[in-house]
């Protein structure tokens, strides 16, 4: 797979995650897919993602920034979103949030197979503060 | 300069940072370098490099993933290191943490001009909270 075509089999996995098409998802994602160094296969993934969607609800994946160089892409992916209750452990409860992630995917036969993703939660937390001065 | 030349820079910037070799950093970062939104310059660059140094004697910068793409370099350096003090906000106090950092490059005429980084800063606070069971 040459890098264009790793470039357009990427966006194909973001447009799927923000259709939340899970039954299209196994085409994106290896049944052995690695999270973080966790094996937690096609079945966790897709759980991983609604879990966020139900945090999330108007959760939107969104391309900042891609690198691509087969078999890998890293991508720093911007997010603009209300969360409702908690999120990484954070009470936002509603509160707009932004915040990146900057994330690295293996790829194998067109499909993701291992992903290593930082999550700035500390972004979070400092739009917390600045969205209640008068708690801070 | 091709994706080879900017691999090859790259690994001469880490190098350089290792070293703490100061002089030369300004032949691998660009004056007005941004980073993280900020154009915080070479002198600014220089400074919390050398506060990174302080807090942490031990530093060493390992690249674990590398994904070239010119202008672009997106890389996953590891960690392991013992901090003096705080880090991140965190009592770590000579406690040895292993953490990762998700980080995007963009050169310009050979040099880092723009850097987009996120630190898994929770991965330290695990860390910590494993290393002392009988405080947690």
């Amino acid at each position: 797979m040459d890098k264009q075509e790793l470039i357009d089999r990427y966006r194909g996995y973001i447009d799927c995650l923000n259709r939340q098409d899970w039954s299209a998802l196994g085409q994106f994602v290896d049944q052995n897919v690695q999270y973080n160094g966790q094996r937690i296969g096609l079945s966790g993934y897709q759980a991983m993602l609604e879990n966020d969607f139900r945090t999330i609800p108007d959760l939107r994946f969104v391309i900042d920034l891609l690198v691509a160089d087969p078999p890998h892409i890293a991508a720093r992916l911007c997010f603009d979103c209300t969360p409702v209750g908690e999120l990484f452990g954070l009470p936002v409860n509603g509160t707009r949030v932004r915040f990146s992630e900057n994330v690295f995917y293996q790829f194998r036969e067109g499909r993701v197979c291992n992903v290593h993703s930082v999550i700035d939660k500390a972004a979070v937390a400092a739009e917390l503060l600045h969205s209640r001065p008068n708690d801070g």
